[in-house]
């Protein structure tokens, strides 16, 4: 088998993901076009260097990289395939069950699609994060479907190749429950937690200390994506926030009620969250040199 | 009104608050004597230079800084006050309204007792994290009884100065609201987070980001001095983890059932915590140099 080449590549959508994309494809040689509907986007990924205005006098691309929210995927998958703008499709968005249903719903070419979820590093809110790097060593998942031919798959792995990232292919529904417990219910108890220091003096806030804002941190991300991430993978994420809501409501009463048996009962919750601290500390160090330890870029 | 030189100190508690005062104390030239009812723990910090185990033959000390868990901090004020120990006393302890309360009820000498939480950077797990700078810049919370004399806060402020931080009087209930806001409610939600992964497969692990590290990492802390500092801080804390789970559990059911206005409804609480977020960035950006950019001491 000869690794497949991708010399050309269209990306639609200039967000962070998208452009990061492309500025790693420019930068190993694909001829990368850029389509975003807000232009100011698309002048901003042009800028970056991270390709050029796509022009319907192109050929159809190697691959194109759909890079919108979730909810917008399969509308411009369909779209992108009536015009016949790519040989392969594929995309970025972090949920996959309802995008791969609804893809075969709307009958979109199956054939030329591989549904995809890069995992970069910690999104820092706006476009401004975008990095040809911000792939190197992460986790790249597909979800193929079960027709998915090779030729298909073989591109999708080649823009991941050029990305600099890890395949990984997990079912749909697998990587939206891990999404759920990983990201998007994370992601929402940031927010929560956040919600109450809006109102809070700056004076008792200087009190906070780094655990606090690191914890936190996630909830400066633009909340309309993540309003949209988040319902596009419901079911999963509300199964995280029950549990969770039980853990605390439990933990409330147990110091309520508790009186002197309080310590011992919450220690058996903190010891299970320190194990499982540990667990996700060891998994990290199994990962490559670009987050093993310091999180800096190899 | 001149600064009140203190030339003598003793530090009962060994852990990290503890070494750290000590070191910060010995490094500023007072002459500190140390406590531990762990001999190793005693040693260790005498290892690190934090000052000299402490022997009956030693005149009573300008301060003694009780640094232990805070279900122990009374105790140990009366025991060491009946020894006359000290002229005054202070205490490390993360929560203050049932302390102040306690030493009341147990008849310790207020008059020479002044409540004390110096708040640190964010806490390595074990004793290896003490360090002289661990206070420098940071704030350092009393809370004085009305009937404290001016010697006392004066003695109690200069221990605060040596170790360069710095000083913010509170009412003990309004520090616990604080400190369970910011820190006990926060560590406990941590720790549930974390609960899940100690079983997970440290292939699904890998996929986690940064962020998701960064929110558990206070769950590799101790659970034993954390279930005694929840459980002492146990209404306010309960109240905060109450209100979470009840954000938790809304948020879930607009997932369920919002269907196509669940985007919507989420985007109200992800922009509150997006504002809670920045006011939380922006207290920071008002303080000292220390922890004001890097996190790194000065």
């Amino acid at each position: 088998m000869t690794a497949t080449t991708l010399r050309t590549a269209l990306v639609i959508g200039c967000g962070t993901a998208g452009t990061s994309v492309a500025l790693a494809l420019t930068g190993a040689g694909v001829d990368v076009a850029l389509l975003d509907e807000d232009p100011q986007a698309l002048a901003e990924a042009v800028a970056l260097g991270a390709g050029t205005g796509w022009t319907p006098r192109r050929p159809p691309a190697g691959i194109v990289v759909i890079a919108t929210p979730p909810s917008a995927v399969v509308d411009v998958l369909h779209q992108a395939q009536s015009r016949g703008l790519g040989h392969v499709y594929t995309d970025t968005a972090g949920t996959k069950e309802i995008i791969c249903a609804e893809a075969e719903l709307r009958g979109c070419d199956l054939k030329g699609y591989v549904p995809g979820h890069p995992l970069a590093g910690p999104d820092a809110p706006g476009r401004a994060a975008a990095d040809a790097g911000r792939f190197t060593g992460r986790p790249w998942v597909l979800c193929p479907y079960e027709t998915t031919p090779g030729w298909a798959l073989e591109t999708a792995a080649a823009l991941i190749g050029l990305c600099g990232a890890r395949r990984l292919d997990l079912e749909p529904h697998v990587h939206d429950r891990v999404a759920a417990e990983l990201s998007h219910g994370p992601h929402l108890v940031a927010a929560a937690l956040a919600t109450r220091f809006a109102r809070s003096s700056t004076a008792l806030l200087g009190l906070a200390d780094d655990a606090l804002r690191d914890a936190v941190r996630p909830a400066g991300g633009d909340p309309w994506p993540w309003g949209d991430v988040l319902a596009h993978n419901a079911g999963p994420v509300a199964d995280v926030l029950d549990r969770l809501a039980g853990q605390l409501t439990r933990a409330a009463a147990v110091l309520r009620e508790g009186a002197g048996s309080a310590p011992l009962e919450l220690a058996v919750l903190l010891e299970q969250g320190r194990q499982g601290q540990a667990a996700l500390e060891e998994a990290r160090e199994l990962r490559t040199p670009r987050d093993a330890r310091t999180g800096d870029r190899v």
